[in-house]
Parts: C-alpha cells; sequence; structure tokens
C-alpha cells in the first residue's frame, strides 16, 4: 500500500510543525541566501569593473554603470541588512528604529569601498609578485580564486566589524563554494595577503595575519580545543600568524595562544600547536624511504599504501 | 590547409563512432545531470522550506506549496530512477514492469523525508554545539555547507540501499561541487554528525560511523590497497569510526580492517592504517623546528620550504 | 552625516583611476570569463555529447548538433582567442593580423579534439580500472569530477602550447571551482591518468607525469622555491612523476629537480622534496599512540587535539 501524496505531504507539515526548521514569515525572517549571492557578485563588480561582467565597461559609461550598481546594491543589501538586525536586534534598539538603522549601516560599508579596493590592490601585488606562472595583474584578478576569496572576506569583515549578523558569514560561505578556501569574516587580516590554489585552506573566526603573508591550498589556522563549544564563543581560538610567514600546502596551525613569529616558514604538512620565535623553519621529521624489493615488486605497490 | 567546419564534423563522428562515449537514445539512457540537481534542489526546499528558495515561505501557503514541490519531485525523480532501472535493471524484472517498479521505488524514497529530517535534526545540533563561531541553529541551516553535504547524503543513502543506480551517486557529486566534500551514498552515517568547513573531506563507499562523530575539512576515510580494483567491489574497504570520535584537519584513516575505538581523537594531519583501542590520543610525530641564522636569513626563508 | 550615492560614485570613480583595475575598451581588453566559461561547457559537450546537456541526443541528429555546436564554439573562442592575442600580441605579428591568427589558432585548436577524446579515453579506463565503487564507464564519465577535470586541462594544454595568453588558464580555473582540482594548463600529463575525489589537488605549471599515473585529493605537485618570484618564470620549477607511480591524500611533492621513479608509491600526508628511485615506497612516520587515562578521560578528548 503506497503513500499518497496527500499522505506524504501531511507527513512532512507535521515534521515542520514538530522539529520546526522553516524559514517563514511568521517568525523572524533569515536574510536570503540567494539575494546575498546576487549582491555579493554586484559588490565584485563595483570593486573590479568589467572583470565580473557579461560586458565590458567603456570609460564614457563608468559613471552611469557606477550609480546605477550603488542605487542597486544600496537597495538590496538594506533589506537583507535589515532582516538580520531584525533577526537579532542591537540592544537599545526600538524595532521602529531598524530600518534607519539598516539604511545608514549599509551606507557606512559601501563608502568602504575605495579603502577595501585599496588593500585588494596590495593582496594583487603579493600575488603577482609571488607567482611566476603569473602573466600580468590583469591575469591575477581575472584567473586567481584568490582576489575573489579574498575580496569577499575583505568586504564582510566591515560588516563583522559593524555587527551585522549572519550576511557576513553567508558571503563568505558563497566565496568558499566558488574557491574552496573558508575565511571567516571576523579574521583580522593584514595587506599584501596572498594565498595560492586556496583549495580547503580555513582561517578561524578570531585569527590574526600580519603582513605579507603567504600560504598555500589546505593550510588551516584553527581552533586547539573545542570541548566547551558555545562557551569559547568571543575568546581568542585561532593563532597568529606575523609578518613575512609563509606557510606551505596542508601546514595546520593550531590555538588561539599560538603565534608565529615574523618571517618564520612552517612547511608543508606540519602540524604547529605551540608559538614559534620569529624566523623560524618548522618542518616535517623526514619520512620513510624504502625500495620495494623484486618479491614485493610482485604485489602492487598500492597495496603498501600507509 | 585549415580544415573546414565539415571536415572538423566529420573527424569528430569518426571518434564517437570508435570510442562511443555518447549519451544517446539509441542505447541505454543514463540519469539527466542537469534534471538530478534540479530535483535534489527541490529536495532540500522539502527539508528546509524558505531556506534554499527565493522567497519565503507562509505558514499559510506552506501546505499549497508543499502539495505542489512533493508532485514536481515525483514526477521528475520517476523518470530520472525509471532510466537507471532501465539502465541496469534488478534481476528478474521485465522491461514493462520497470515503469511501476520506479513509480514505487520513489514513492517510498518521498515517505522517507520525515525520517531524515529528524536525522538532520541532530545533525545541526551538533553543528551548533561543538562550533563556537555559530549564533544560532538558523545560522548552522543558511550558512554551514555541512548541512547541505549530510542532507544529501543522507537523501542518496536511502536511494543507495534501495538498489537504485547512478543517481546516488550523481546527488553526491553534486554536493561534492558545492561543498568540496564527498560523501559516498555508501556510508553508513550515526546521528549527531558534523563536519566543520567540509572542504577535502572524503568518506568512502564502505565506511561505518557511529554517533556524535566530529570531523574536519581535508580528513580521508579511504581503501588501503585499490591494487585488484574492480575485483574489490562490494568488500568492506573503508573505516570504522566509532562514537564520539573526533578527527582533525588533514588526517588520513586508510583501510577496511581499521577500527577507531569510540572516544578516540585523531590529530590533524596524521595517517592512520590499523586500528585504535577506545580513547586513544594519536598524534603526528613532533616536526623539527629551527631558528634560520642570520646568515640562512639573507636568503628567503621560503627557500627553506620541506 | 551619510555620503549620497552620488558621493559614493565618486569616491569609488576616483579609486578606479588611482588604483585601476578596470577592464574596458580604452586598454587592451582581457577575454570574458563568462564567455569562456559557456565555451569550455560547450566543448565538454563536444567531447562527451549528450553527458553535458539538458537533453539526449539522438543518433540522428548528432551530425546536425555538432556542425551547430562546432560553429557557434569557433565564433564565440575565436573571439577570445582575438582579445588574448591583442592582449598580448605575439612577436612580429602586425595588429591587422591577429584575426587571421585568431581564426587558425581556433581552427587548429578545434581539430585537436578527436585526439584529446584519444587521450580521455585512457583516463576514463584508468579510473573505471583503479575504482572499485564503479559501476561502468557510463558512470565515470557521468559522476566522476576528475572527467571534467582532466578534459579542461587537456583542452587548456593544446592551447596554451600554442601560445594563446589568459584563455588557458580561466579555462582550467573555471574547472578548479567546479572540481577543487588545480591542474596548470603548462602540465605535460601522460595517458591513463586518474584522481580520485580532485578535491585540494594541485599539479604546478612545469610538472611532468607519466603514463598510468594514480592520484587521491589533496595531492600537490609544487615549486619550492618562490623567493625569486617572477625571475623563475619559465624554469622548471615542479616535480617530474614516472609511469606507474600512485600517491596517496595530502602528499606533497616539492621541486622542480624532484623525480618520483616509476612504480613508487607515495603514501598519504608525507612531503618529500628529493627524487627517489624507481619502486620507492616513501611512508609518514609513524604517529604517536597513547591511550587516555581515566583522569585525563575526564577531560574532552578534542581537547588533546595536536
Amino acid at each position: 500500500m503506497q503513500p499518497t501524496v496527500t499522505q506524504l505531504t501531511d507527513r512532512l507539515l507535521a515534521s515542520y510543525a514538530s522539529a520546526g526548521g522553516i524559514n517563514h514569515l511568521d517568525g523572524k525572517n533569515l536574510p536570503s541566501k540567494r539575494a546575498i549571492s546576487i549582491i555579493t557578485l554586484d559588490l565584485l563588480r563595483l570593486l573590479f569593473p568589467g572583470f565580473f561582467d557579461e560586458k565590458l565597461i567603456h570609460s564614457s559609461e563608468i559613471k552611469t554603470e557606477t550609480v546605477a550598481l550603488l542605487e542597486t546594491v544600496l537597495a538590496s543589501l538594506e533589506d537583507e541588512v535589515y532582516k538580520s538586525l531584525e533577526y537579532s536586534p542591537p540592544e537599545g534598539i526600538a524595532k521602529k528604529e531598524l530600518r534607519n538603522l539598516a539604511h545608514s549601516r549599509t551606507l557606512h560599508f559601501l563608502g568602504k569601498l575605495p579603502e577595501i579596493r585599496d588593500l585588494l590592490h596590495t593582496d594583487i601585488e603579493a600575488a603577482f609578485n609571488g607567482d611566476p606562472a603569473a602573466l600580468s595583474r590583469e591575469e591575477v584578478i581575472v584567473a586567481y580564486p584568490c582576489v575573489e576569496g579574498i575580496a569577499v572576506q575583505r568586504l564582510a569583515h566591515v560588516l563583522y566589524l559593524d555587527g551585522i549578523p549572519l550576511i557576513p558569514r553567508i558571503m563568505t560561505e558563497w566565496a568558499h563554494a566558488r574557491t574552496g578556501m573558508d575565511l571567516h569574516p571576523g579574521a583580522d587580516i593584514g595587506t599584501h595577503f596572498f594565498v595560492d590554489h586556496c583549495t580547503g585552506t580555513v582561517v578561524g573566526e578570531t585569527c590574526i595575519i600580519g603582513n605579507h603573508v603567504k600560504m598555500y591550498q589546505g593550510v588551516g589556522l584553527v581552533a586547539k580545543s573545542l570541548a566547551a563549544g558555545q562557551l569559547l564563543r568571543g575568546q581568542k581560538r585561532h593563532p597568529t600568524i606575523e609578518d613575512y610567514v609563509t606557510i606551505y600546502a596542508g601546514a595546520t596551525i593550531v590555538g588561539g595562544d599560538t603565534i608565529i613569529g615574523e618571517h618564520s616558514t612552517i612547511g608543508a604538512n606540519v602540524t604547529v600547536t605551540g608559538s614559534v620565535p620569529s624566523h623560524s623553519l618548522v618542518v616535517q621529521k623526514d619520512a620513510n624511504v624504502s625500495v620495494m624489493s623484486k618479491k614485493t615488486r610482485t604485489k602492487s605497490a598500492a597495496e603498501f599504501q600507509i
């Protein structure tokens, strides 16, 4: 005896009623993932005109284009900021003031775009100078995922510092899905930041990263003990990386008290759980290398994988 | 002498004829990747109304919305299930019965959605409790990639157990592309499963994962020997992880006989190829730390990367 | 006092004027990321008819479909090739010859599609034979990310060898975003190449990879010293991997002089910085395993994460 669509519907509605998990108008509304993905892409178009557009931008039309785009972003971002403020209102703000607050916070954020462009300019320099495979700064903007990932983090960081909930994290998750790099909006990142390849690199909420830091794919700047879970909210749980540090692929650096001194190099696939002084070189213990005998060769080398 | 488009076409058609690799109506049809991506997104909308939609859902319209969505999914999923059953028919089923079979299997699958929601409820609890950066359960649903990745695996696992070929794997690959996490539909995953950051985490077909298991990005639960290749199909090739185990970033656990005992912790970047008892702590050998001399400092630290 | 949209616009325009970063018609135009993503998808449709389409392909219509698709790709790719040649023109070519050059280079590229299909045929064999979870070659094409990732690299490699700037890298970045695997267009990759899971795997510009090489997620074939940055352009900076080598998850192999001898196996999470002879087995030093005492058990295992 097979269920009918009506029966299936009733079961699902019962499940919604008991277990929740609906984003609807009766309760508080969350910002829309979809709206924020469109807004974020428009912000990237404002940061790098012509790079994220279907068409190129004539300098004759750049002003008109910019006004139109700014007005679009202002309107839609203000709506999402309003929803997120309504979702968790700042203390001592009356509900009727939230719309004005959303408007002023959004304008304040958009006013920061030129500063963000200045920071991104240093990141693009670092990428170009750091990678012999890069032909030009334009190629870096058009073809390096780190530009998009870092740009979105720097945008989200402004909203994060402004106390806007949810939206910054939704923005960086959008970039995480596109670049494979998970930079938390809370991280404090200096100038000339370059992450090559990006995939799998994770930077936690309370990281402090200095200037001229270079990292590769799969690097984790993560928390040590998550035992206390929610109790640790707000504490510094992620490492501090000083200026001119290089961190190679797959290295994991753990803990809020961990400080990697300036000009240090962390080798690939090592795990670092305590501070190291400046100019440190940290490398993995040598691997065991053996040559397989004729006999063992008869087995597939793959069988020796450990 | 440059080739004409006609010549290019003839060469390609010759290549199709000789090497194959066409998904066409003359042979068996494979399910459509595109159709399955739309179906999977609709299933996520059924699991979390309003979170994956353009618009929010009013409780007044939730019933109408749910009926409509269920009917859409039933029709399109049934078509894809039919194609996959036709592609590799279960033994002893006549071709003319396949349409009915596709219908009943699809209804059976949709009837499981409330159970899947119950499981996902435990996963969301685990994510919220495990991550101090999480502000609320809603933020977890809207901004944590693991929810999407695990939801799709739990959906695909039901189809996998029901013997539907191809579709489960296409579903989890869709989620893999979006989240960076590759959870095979065959894996048997307990309650309260949390993977933070997700990117690069791989869980193999024959893994058994207990309850309250927490993992991070880049964790691999993989097969030991792939020498025998296809001969190993169906054998348990991937590890068993018992309850309350924590596995940190980049750890690789190898082999079908490997059992990680309950309440164990596997540190970052270690490779584990055999079983460990409960309450084990497995960590990487300490890295070599040296401070670069003034002389070596004159070289770039990067040159020491090893 | 809040800024007006006009003020915000003026600040942004000032920033564009000072810091640049606009892709517009007044200067050299870069190829369009969006156009190249559409072209790359069409090329995948030409390589595997029916697998990347909304609809299946009847053999009756395959010829018409192929002609139409080839004409579309020829026109749009020629435009992008023209832009990239205009952006950095080959020596001794007059501007007025660039259009003809773009046309002939594009035709030459499209003429290589059958050869690329032959190579991909060997890759699909390798994936099917190497993975017990694979049910059929069709499942490999429809559900394995490595097929898409490797196909795009093999396409981009032809353009790279033909001296087309920018486009090859934009193509492989498109695939990187979709598969998590970053295969540089410059890498010279042999037959029967299989990368399982793909996420986080990086192959550098000057890598040479032999035949029958099998790799897993998170493998890095990377450069040793990036100190000299741009000065190293053109030099061999990435490893050579000989035939029948297997490289497990998270292994990092470093340096342009590093040669991994044939039939070698590199274990998970090891870092290799020098050459190893054929039939080598390279594995990580054993991890430290301890069992937590009753007392320490009272703490959360997670606290011991290192």
